[in-house]
């Protein structure tokens, strides 16, 4: 018999109205809505199946977006690679499209394979009259009230860029084997009036890393740490050492990425 | 007794998760969530009172945005202007937003001593598989899988400024006794890729019109009709003749003007 074929699908949702990615089903109640949930309802519902797996890359936390999730399941049926990412999207609800597809080899992990990932965190600031907070893209935008300046976030994040024993960068009891991660890049840009870009890469992320680790920035941007901060933090490996986890709506999951 | 001070505000809204401006009272139920409620339990809980009415200038339908809205109202405590929006927006949710505030002569009407009035509405269009719809700003664009030419509509929209007799572009049961309107300008562009905005300003609008008129200009831009048969849409006097009430979410009262 020949193996089934495995498909690989890029996937991007709007998170505000999600629990996250991973399938959650507390007890006598009904399963939470998921994306995960809804891809394996879409797939089951195009490919006729009554269970599938979807696996996808990177679990993201509630309200956390992406436009570049992956995800992974087998099928019996082959699809044109061209038309299924549509076929997928036809059967998903509004706030998730799939945006690509291939096929992968047949033990295709995108977990344990995925060399890089990348994430994108958003924030405005400012609350003077003048000022706005985001009305329309609130639900994509973080905001702070604070008065935030870029070059020390900017120097800050250079701290961050390496590897490093990121355990002040997670919560307490993460149950990890190692909290030791490899950042590839941090840079921080304005992106609009008084709205702040962070754009982070590794080879993994800890529970709540990108958001911490932009928090902690904050402290930076509104002159509270000094950018050498960053040192005595790491070294501390204690989650207390760290800046505030900050809001999920201000998080994107960019892109994921294999060896080829 | 000195007259009491009349304020006019001027609100911005995401109106996803609102039934429209104007209070509504279902019977034997709860009022539902409209703009104009929560914006009068917002000075009453600011000004202390039982009672308020919020006149708004636009009564705009259930998922109709607006980011110059008028309002008006009077209470017996003076307030520093500079201060006030950001008080009344600290009481609202997080969809709406006061932007300013003014004080008028004691008895400003913002409805009938408006003079003109400007909307947007924005669509996106087309359903091949590398154009994809409208993700995290869906609640604030329209989206049709017609492809549409910029040309023909920019051509049609000429036809609509103008003194006409717009009864073709209401609902049948208008109640209105003259559904003669002066439309200004008609301005449609290219906002992005495959994004067309659609700027209308006029004297007044009738119920739906502005959305009728967008759906009659995309009829021009699918090469449905010419750009001609506007003329014989407004001769008809009959809604059945122009094109159909696009949707709410694509639509956004930009301001409100009156002679100073």
């Amino acid at each position: 018999m020949l193996p089934m074929p495995r498909y690989k699908v890029t996937i991007a949702y709007d998170g505000t109205a999600f629990y996250g990615w991973q399938k959650q089903q507390p007890p006598d109640k009904e399963p939470l809505r998921t994306v995960q949930k809804v891809m394996e309802e879409a797939v089951m519902e195009l490919t006729k199946v009554d269970k599938v797996d979807v696996v996808g890359a990177s679990r993201t936390d509630s309200g956390v977006h992406a436009i570049g999730q992956i995800g992974t399941f087998v099928c019996e049926r082959e699809y044109d690679l061209r038309k299924l990412p549509m076929m997928l999207t036809a059967r998903l609800p509004a706030d998730v499209h799939v945006l690509d597809a291939e096929i992968v080899h047949d033990d295709f992990c995108p977990i344990s394979e995925c060399t890089s990932k990348g994430y994108r965190y958003t924030l405005t600031w400012g609350c003077k009259k003048e000022i706005r907070r985001p009305l329309f893209d609130r639900h994509v935008i973080a905001w702070t009230a604070y008065e935030l300046e870029l070059a020390p976030m900017q120097e800050a994040a250079k701290y961050i860029v390496g590897e490093h024993d990121f355990a002040s960068f997670t919560r307490k009891n993460h149950g990890k084997e190692s909290t030791v991660r490899k950042v590839f890049s941090c840079e921080v840009r304005e992106s609009g009036l008084r709205e702040i870009q962070m754009d982070i890469s590794g080879n993994g992320f800890l529970y709540h890393m990108v958001r911490i680790v932009a928090g902690t920035l904050l402290e930076a941007g509104r002159g509270y740490w000094a950018p050498e901060k960053i040192i005595e933090i790491f070294e501390a490996k204690d989650r207390k050492a760290a800046g505030m986890t900050m809001p999920p709506e201000g998080l994107r999951l960019e892109w994921v990425s294999y060896e080829q």
